[in-house]
């Protein structure tokens, strides 16, 4: 059990229990994982320990690299540590998984993560690494400037480059980069994903991202991670899910939030099904056409049992079972929908079938507080069910998804608001999708289809052109 | 078991299982109750079905009966049978204590209780009775007069009387009598509850009912069923709990929609708490007093923990709970608020409430046939709770109440929308509220307080000139 506490070596031991509940706490609700982390994981995690307690906020080291920034420029060799300042933006999925992806980034280039903790993070999460702090403090010499950085700013790589601004032969550099690589990133922009470039960025001592993209299946295709990562990493596919387990401990009040609501609906049920409903159509919905989808998945796919609309009797069925579904959305009909279908219905095989939803908040409203820390735990509650369905396109999935170590079933997306047939696909991994990859050959500096590169990063079944993860696969 | 499956003798055995699931199983889902049906009853419901088995529709005795109706004159002495019909009329809670209330007065009288099924009864309900059907056959000689009785109709006892169409001294008197004992009735129809006013109808073969009150308490006051009463039910405040379970078995459709509600949300919890809010002010709600009101009582009277809104933190607790609340109502937001409050705050004593919500059909609605069956549903699902919260003036809880055997918490109706303190009251006893007795001394012909006549006929809790029975109570 105490191996188990701490995830088979993916935690550090030693942290307070009671400051942060659901660190070593999370293994009681979920069934054990088939999926270890490396030793060298493991180790590389234990090192990037060590360095961000020497590095980490108000320390020598970090006051001396804050001198260096405030002068305005980059003198190689005064500093003894490097950063890489994750700027709060977009949604929430999207945070958490640019957030892992920044931090996969820290640990293959040496660089402590520091966090800007914009409205929430530091009530939604507990600290993940001990004695010093992730998040990058209040008075850091830029942070007034994080919200205008945009595709547009001079300080990013991309117009650095463009306006012949940085050289890898120029001796001074600025003092830092700002590293735009959203979805409106531009060609130059997505040079950060080309070893050469690496190289030159290696020069510089605060790095500070905007991203709403995991893009972690692009550093797969850079030669100079390769080797490491594959040390990382010997099943492919459990990039986010450990790195995501290692960073992400909900805080105390965002634990008795995601605590409460499993004991309350879902611990005692023989099984969980969770579906996370995300629909990008414009208007606020329900559907018809999405009722009809998520019936035909989870009935189609055997995750739930047919109704018996002819007889309506009970069915004295021999050992039925109780299963609970776990259904977020933003709106209210689609558990209606279900919740009636399955109260007014027997099953054909007898199973009693119960829906919960935790909230509906109807419009994403990313700043009231409770709001988020509701997301989280519905994004967390999800990750805890035994079958998954998720919708399309959407980073809220792809984190429940890889908490949980789960292979959804993805429901697609819609066109012209009609039922998609197939209405849904199992996932071939449980990683995330990169939304927006370059597709660009740094050797032979021309287009390329990055999805078709090496076997293990291929395009996702949810979005033809993004890229993603797998460990083995064969169509 | 086998015995306690006839609810200590209150059933007769020997039904067909299948047709009627609900009537022998209905013990799976009930814990044990205390009040044992006395021997007295059980002979004589024993004797009731034999005369309706010997009287009931097509037989014989009632083709002679009905051709006597066709006849217009009611020859006595031509009839071996008697019979009360209760037409149907009024929401669902008032048609199942009306249709207790004739059934007694059946009892008492000797009459066949024949049953008008309206839209609904036959879908909703089993046949109570072994052999023969309890509802009037289609072709009924009068039955499409039965939606024009009114409190102006000249067939009513009330008219009958003030246009002195009938007495006491009559050879010969009309076929029927149309008894209105609704809301609107007069002092004329009130005479129904004058024992020399039961001499006469005594006479006349067909007596038809129509009413939404729960009459019984009056009853108590006649001094000719004195004693047929009081061996009939030792237990004074037993009425409506023996003779409704005796007639009212869901339909097997209905009893789908109780028992897998049962099993998918409340069979699993450690306690069940259900809390029925029917709110009879103008407009839809939900209001701030009502919400309010809810917490103040299941706080107040301990029936659920208070929240701590301090701490926010997950409270260890030795031995905690998991508590499921069943809230029924026809809107959403009683439900929403209460789920919330306990999602988003531990409670001090460390116990899970969950609370569940079947249906918010936000209107009534009863010409739905599902919408009554859901009705029926959720009073059945209250009726199954430990623990039970009711609305003032609402016989939708008063059927719940009197099917579980439930002494409830009454939420008092609220005046000027504030919340009423103390916001509810302990029952005095489960007996349902007669909402509009008579206030009369038959013998001395004078007005009365007849709550104050016997000291197990009491003014209700939540109405304060309505009556019920009690069984020993000391204020
Ligand atoms: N509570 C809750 N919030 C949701 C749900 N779906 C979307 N949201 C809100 O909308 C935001 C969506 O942004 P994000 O998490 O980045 O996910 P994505 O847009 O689906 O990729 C979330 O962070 C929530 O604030 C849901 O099912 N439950
Ligand atoms: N399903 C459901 N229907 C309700 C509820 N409250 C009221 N109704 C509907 O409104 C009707 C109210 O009439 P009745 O049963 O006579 O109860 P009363 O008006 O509260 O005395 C019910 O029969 C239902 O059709 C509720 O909590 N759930």
């Amino acid at each position: 059990i105490a191996e188990d506490k701490l995830l088979g070596g993916l935690l550090a031991d030693g942290f307070d229990g009671q400051s942060c509940l659901s660190r070593y706490q999370s293994i009681l609700y979920r069934k054990a994982l088939p999926y270890k982390p490396s030793p060298y994981l493991v180790s590389k995690l234990r090192k990037y320990e060590d360095l961000h307690k020497r590095c980490g906020p108000n320390t020598p080291s970090y006051n001396k690299a804050v001198e260096q920034l405030k002068s305005g420029s980059n003198v190689v060799g005064t500093t003894d540590c490097k950063y890489v300042v994750w700027v709060w933006y977009s949604g929430l999925g999207n945070r958490i998984l640019t957030l892992a992806s920044v931090f996969l980034y820290a640990l293959l280039t040496e660089r402590v993560l520091l966090v800007d903790r914009g409205n929430d993070m530091a009530s939604l999460f507990c600290e993940p690494f001990p004695e010093r702090s992730w998040f990058l403090p209040m008075n850091f010499p830029i942070a007034k400037m994080f919200n205008s950085f945009d595709q547009k700013s001079a300080e990013s790589y991309g117009n650095l480059l463009k306006n012949n601004m940085i050289k890898a032969s120029m001796g001074s550099l600025p003092s830092y980069v700002y590293l735009h690589l959203a979805h409106d990133y531009d060609d130059h922009d997505k040079l950060f994903f080309c070893d050469d470039d690496q190289a030159l960025l290696k020069r510089f001592t605060w790095l500070v991202v905007k991203t709403d993209n995991y893009f972690v299946p692009s550093l797969f295709l850079m030669p100079s991670f390769e080797d490491e990562l594959k040390k990382l990493f010997p099943n492919k596919e459990t990039i986010f899910h450990h790195l995501g387990r290692y960073l992400f401990h909900p805080s105390n009040h965002v634990w008795g939030i995601v605590t409460r609501y499993y004991k309350a609906y879902l611990a005692r049920a023989d099984e969980r099904i969770g579906i996370q409903v995300r629909i990008f159509d414009k208007g606020p919905g329900p559907y018809q056409y999405v009722k009809d989808q998520i019936s035909a998945c989870t009935i189609g796919e055997k995750l739930l049992p047919e109704v018996d609309t002819r007889r309506l009797a009970v069915n004295p069925s021999k050992n039925p079972k109780v299963k609970a579904v776990l259904m977020t959305s933003l709106v209210y009909g689609y558990y209606e929908n279900m919740k009636n279908i399955y109260w007014e219905h027997p099953t054909v095989t007898g199973d009693i079938i119960g829906v919960h939803q935790p909230s509906h908040e109807e419009q994403q409203r990313s700043e009231k507080p409770l709001h988020n820390m509701k997301a989280l735990a519905e994004m967390y509650l999800l990750s805890l069910t035994d079958v998954l369905v998720t919708s399309a396109w959407s980073t809220f999935g792809y984190v429940a998804q890889g908490l949980g170590g789960l292979k959804p079933w993805i429901l697609y997306k819609s066109e012209n608001q009609t039922t998609p047939n197939p209405p849904c696909q199992r996932a071939m991994s449980m990683e995330p999708c990169f939304h927006a990859p370059p597709f660009y050959d740094c050797k032979a500096k021309e287009g390329i289809d990055t999805g078709k590169v090496v076997p293990h990063v291929r395009h996702c079944e949810d979005i033809s052109w993004g890229l993603k993860v797998v460990d083995r696969y064969t169509e």
